[in-house]
């Protein structure tokens, strides 16, 4: 199997500790509904076994619907689930052990802040970079802030598809689409949201 | 490659929560000195990319004196590093999961409170079982007792090796050896002492 093409535009990542009493497959399907493109499952404090069982469910869903599943840090779910992928961020494996592990076939995306990370990145061969956070964002407390001027030259010094990361919002999205990237990646834009698959819908509307 | 013989006589589980200021590579390599046929490397609370450095430089220790190592719960990092092995408790990857990832050459152990739990983990291809805990422990403090009677009852139940673990010491690893068991797993008992090569030597002396 080869890799599968991937559209970046709208990718939600998950934190189910936002989600109150709702179920995060149920989430994830109404947001996926709502015009998400891509998920990635970014679990912390959960067990191997609880993360393995709600990484299943989720890919489930995102099979139903043909979205790739990418998973956060953890290449063992990765693997044990056949995700279509895994995020490595800088404290995670790294890149060039990931694509040891996982293959050519397998979508490697990893977080950048400088472009110094970017283009290491791009050179041992990640498919995508998560750059950000772009706006000051309350689920990831320790995330510096990456510009909008630093994101679009990012854009522009990397050949590799570039998702803007952290903050990004209803409210914010338009500029942070101004800068060229290949897609907005979110959390709470969708998933603190009363209606999740409205929420998915407007920013699908402004990011196309 | 096949499947290397173990010997399960001297398990040493990590916790590098309990060295303080020492390191834990160092330890390790004073505790083989000492007499620890097989290290697991357990640690929580870490990022992938710390569990992976740190296994890596254990890796090069147990190597050097060719001395088994497997990774508890994490199958990312026992292939990134290439381990001996895996260990799984209940919370962690299913049994046979972890086989299917693995494949049949690397060791895995399983961890059993229950005959019925080391019964299926043999069934489903378990190379060892780690029952416990026998004896109340500060280093897992949710780890349900199992007695003496009990893991014998395990030990003479199953075909597979089975090792004892969960608060044994200098002081009661005589009763433990009694019960016919292949080996014990320790972690306080090598790890807290002042002097780790001679806490393993005596805990070696007694156990064979
Ligand atoms: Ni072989």
């Amino acid at each position: 199997m080869s890799k599968v093409k991937i559209d970046y535009s709208l990718y939600l990542v998950t934190d189910r500790k936002l989600l109150g009493e709702r179920d995060l497959a149920q989430s994830i399907e109404l947001a996926i509904q709502g015009g998400v493109s891509l998920v990635q499952l970014r679990e912390k404090s959960i067990s191997t076994k609880e993360f393995l069982n709600l990484a299943l469910r989720v890919k489930e869903i995102t099979s139903k619907y043909d979205i790739p599943l990418i998973i956060n840090d953890r290449l063992d779910i990765a693997l044990a689930v056949d995700a279509e992928g895994l995020h490595v961020g800088q404290d995670d494996l790294p890149m060039l052990k990931a694509r040891e592990l996982l293959g050519p076939d397998k979508i490697i995306g990893v977080s950048a802040r400088t472009l110094e990370e970017a283009l290491l990145a791009e050179k041992q061969g990640a498919d995508y970079l998560g750059v950000g956070a772009v706006f000051r964002t309350s689920t990831k407390s320790d995330a510096k802030e990456v510009s909008l001027e630093q994101l679009e030259y990012i854009k522009k010094s990397v050949s590799i598809p570039v998702v803007a990361i952290g903050g990004i919002n209803y409210g914010n999205i338009q500029q942070v689409k101004a800068t060229g990237i290949d897609g907005i990646s979110v959390v709470s834009a969708i998933l603190v949201q009363d209606n999740i698959f409205m929420a998915a819908k407007q920013l699908k509307e402004i990011i196309g």
